[in-house]
């Protein structure tokens, strides 16, 4: 039987980059903005005259390589092969600077996918899976599959979509 | 009408990959290897003892970043995006030293085209297109479009997929 594919993005999903981007701001710049002041919205429309600064963290090569793994997400992806055919997909080409840490992140915590999985793009539409698990809804929008809502603050009040919390609801609604 | 889309390698099909590395190899091992010697075979099968020898050239981050456009590459494609979606398709995964020079020469060369279009894979079967033309067969396999061979030297005893000699027949192909 051919096994069913899923696409599963980077930053928010299985890397914990908004956490370090509002850590590395509210310390820059004397700010004690919280997750919860993040809900429905972005640091970049909070301080809007802030935004290039915003922005040129993730422009920095370094940001990428030390973020946090999401809880849960390393066991659970590692459940998931046993059953469907998983791929890391990336809105790489946003920070072109960001490759190397990314793929050297990747092998490091995701050592045990193969890195032809790995796909490094823009636009996502460009994916053929049956599932895309992403923080940004405007990737399901074109894309040839269904879209599973990872929960981020600024993805609060979206709906329309399959919303998961966490890895433990992804594991559920895959696995169960 | 939503325009189809087609997904273009890179390496033997806009960037002239293959003739940088015979030529090096050449230089540095002071041989002689012809393109025609080079006819349904590889570099590394005529020459197994330095396979590693072979395969670091394109190891080096650097290598990407100078080679030659294939002919009529850039101004078919301009005519190619008036009337299908274009996507640059290249299985950097293989060689993940390669991204920056990779990109760096497509902004270059391609700048035309929208980075978001421009996708960093491994196993090719993840692309989402109506058309993939490519020098390597093996991305074809499970490719849900229709595969379209680009000439190279190592695929000229492949058949069984609609060839293209050069860029003046995918012009045909496509917009005739």
């Amino acid at each position: 039987m051919l096994m069913k594919r899923i696409a599963i993005d980077m930053d928010e999903v299985i890397a914990d980059a908004g956490l370090k981007h509002l850590k590395l701001f509210n310390r820059d710049f004397n700010e004690n903005i919280t997750v919860q002041d993040l809900m429905g919205t972005h640091l970049k429309v909070l301080r809007p005259h802030l935004e290039t600064e915003i922005l040129n963290y993730l422009k920095d090569p370094a940001f990428f390589r030390d973020l946090e793994v999401m809880q849960g997400s390393q066991q659970v992806i590692k459940e998931l092969t046993e059953h469907y055919e998983v791929f890391i997909t990336t809105a790489a080409m946003e920070f072109p600077t960001s490759f190397t840490a990314k793929y050297d992140w990747l092998k490091e915590h995701f050592g045990f996918l193969n890195e032809m999985n790995f796909v490094f793009c823009g636009d996502k539409s460009i994916l053929n899976a049956d599932f895309l698990i992403d923080d940004n809804v405007r990737h399901f929008k074109h894309f040839n599959g269904q879209g599973i809502l990872f929960s981020a603050p600024h993805n609060s009040n979206e709906t329309g979509y399959e919303r998961v919390n966490n890895w433990q609801e992804v594991k559920r609604f895959f696995l169960s």
